[in-house]
């Protein structure tokens, strides 16, 4: 991709929507971090333009941030999903596509990290799925790889990152957002319902952590080399 | 491991029981096969001593077969787990440890082999748990190695193997068995609780490969070298 578009992260001042702005910014893509709180947002674009100079980065209300570009990260807590997402009803528009990385871990609840709720759809994607406006596509990725692992600049990363959707299309264009950042690799996980396992891989890997002491990532052996999405 | 012991495959005239028998023949290691009928466990045991010369296999009953060494694995399809947990009631001895490599795959009730089925008890090897004799302890293994990949003796294994258990020296007991296989390695995911997600690989993998027409397996990256399990 000659030109990167915006990248917009909803709830980019969290853990993991930072780890990602500062690999995105690293690899030259703009980066619009949203938050809450435009002082907030502006105050995490001020300290990525600090770690990555010549970051080309804005802090934005959530809404206005995904208002940027036609793909939109959705990186917050299980916690503030729902909520996110009313939010973005009058934000989102047809023929965007929302890329939602929640999890729904116990944790939301004050229960194990190790453990996930049961998302009365199926998976939290497929929850926001329901709650985007009519003509939003979502798409679900990015729930395996560790925000310390990304947010750590002398991490190299080398895992794949499992993609659902309904249409291979959307899950092509959000790939390639995903394959600006080295050592990531997007894997075809099939249909957005798939997101009820691909979600679950997050509390596997804590539940790993712990017992290595590390921050694992997924890897899939077998498939074939190449471009997966030409 | 100077002499491995016996590894009795209930099941083991199946896909993956199969697979698994010719992997750990041809790694040296003593097999007994059984299946409900004594017949067919003999027929098994003799193709598998064409294939691997010098294989030390016998073929029995299941029950005959669970009786031969402390630990048992379980690879019947999940249509037929728990008929062949009620079988083995009188097989099974405290002391002894069931690995359980049950996927719940919706295939069992002519659904797809992407989707799975809820458990009660929240997981196929909790099932089992609840279902073998007291004293009796469940690991559960094996679940996403492709029984294809296992059963075609040119094909390189590659890939990680996700071990389940609530006591870790249990998991170790099966980890040095699993590893008897060039190409395995057997990682501890944790709790017994966690099949519920273990079991999930399963569905997730054949929907990838489906997409990209292959066998593929899962490795974890990130974790440190040597020994896992000393």
């Amino acid at each position: 991709m000659a030109d990167p578009p915006t990248i917009p992260i909803v709830g980019g001042t969290g853990a993991l929507g930072a780890g990602l702005a500062l690999r995105w910014a690293t690899a030259g893509a703009p980066i619009a971090i949203g938050s809450r709180s435009a002082e907030r947002a502006e105050e995490a674009a001020e300290r990525l333009r600090e770690t990555v100079p010549g970051a080309q980065v804005e802090g934005l209300l959530n809404e206005d941030a995904a208002r940027r570009a036609e793909i939109v990260f959705l990186t917050v807590p299980f916690r503030a999903q729902s909520e996110n997402l009313n939010n973005l009803r009058e934000a989102l528009a047809p023929g965007q596509i929302l890329v939602d990385c929640t999890v729904p871990l116990a944790a939301a609840v004050s229960g194990k990290a190790t453990r996930s709720l049961g998302v009365w759809q199926g998976s939290a994607a497929q929850q926001a799925q329901e709650m985007v406006p009519e003509g939003v596509t979502v798409v679900a990725a990015l729930h395996s790889v560790g925000a310390p692992t990304l947010g750590d600049p002398r991490a190299e990363l080398d895992e794949d990152v499992l993609v659902c959707g309904d249409r291979k299309a959307d899950k092509a264009r959000v790939a390639r957002l995903i394959e600006l950042i080295p050592g990531l690799r997007a894997v075809n996980a099939g249909a957005l319902e798939m997101a009820r396992i691909v979600e679950q891989l997050t509390p596997l890997l804590i539940s790993i952590n712990i017992r290595y002491k590390t921050h694992a990532g997924i890897k899939l052996t077998g498939l074939p080399g190449g471009d997966h999405w030409e």
